[in-house]
């Protein structure tokens, strides 16, 4: 058994969000009790990040970002290297577990998804779950 | 068809620890000959990774998290914000194949768990199998 | 219902090779219409991207990963530790959503193997699709 939602949203350039209750909306649709759900966002400047969205914390990630990636640097790929490095970094994907119906996640654990590209962006997340 | 197992242990501040055996155990158990394990670790400052667990490899790997996510700044999230950004550098899950009854792995793949909070904790990690 | 391919190529010492129409054709062989599929490279050394093939950024890449984990630098691990650390720090998996029989991916979204080790490699990356 599959199904499949899709979240849409408007995301700023550099912007950090909280998807879980849009994840935990489509698994309850999907009626699977056990199985796995995969979160992707269609394009290569975004991620989905899994961990917790508390704002100094998400500071920290850009701060982190900024040095890992650095915004101002000078890159091969002129218009937007670092929002492509850093969503390397962070990867495109998550895969969590459903379990009774759930996604399992800890206390501090929230599904995020990135915007790292140097515009705004409406980005699309496909949530596929597998299971019974 | 699926299956979920979990691991539960005990993991010293920054310790990095091997977890295979218990994941081929689930998968064993599990029956499911050819499908995907879901390795997925409950907290936000620990993070599943798939290498060799080989100890002077295991340094080199906290000195280079010790370089990106510095233990000794000063962030905006002041408790442990950097075992926070070790975890998402890293990831909280991973996922392999499993194939003729066995997770898919090089000779030197192991998976691991890694506590990278300012304490010692006990973990759970949850491994779904989904497959046939 | 699963289905397993598999993608053999030789591949340079620092090459990152577009392996999406592979991974296309395996998924299509399939039959699958909706599912995950999880790509998986045997390997310690190796590492799944998911990002845009285009050279510059490549390059780019090539230097970020430099920065982060240099190859001149004095290692525990001496004979290839560098190699570990980029294969840590990009993954050596991807899990995708299929929709109606494709890989959703976006338009500058492709599917890459890194190999970081010192040496040519020939590597092996299995894919395995899970769902109806």
């Amino acid at each position: 058994m599959n199904y499949t939602g899709t979240i849409k949203l408007k995301i700023k350039s550099q912007e950090i969000s909280d998807i879980t209750d849009g994840i935990e909306d489509i698994v309850k649709e999907s009626g699977i009790q056990n199985g796995i759900c995969n979160v992707f966002v269609v394009g290569s400047t975004s991620a989905i990040i899994i961990n917790e969205n508390e704002p100094m914390l998400v500071q920290d990630l850009k701060d982190s970002l900024e040095k890992v990636a650095p915004s101002k640097e000078i890159y091969h790929h002129v218009e937007n290297a670092y929002s492509h490095l850093r969503a390397m970094y962070m990867g495109s994907s998550q895969t969590i577990p459903v379990k009774d119906g759930r996604i399992v996640l800890g206390t501090w654990q929230s599904i995020n998804i990135a915007n790292f590209d140097v515009d705004d962006r409406e980005r699309e997340i496909v949530v596929m779950i597998v299971g019974d």
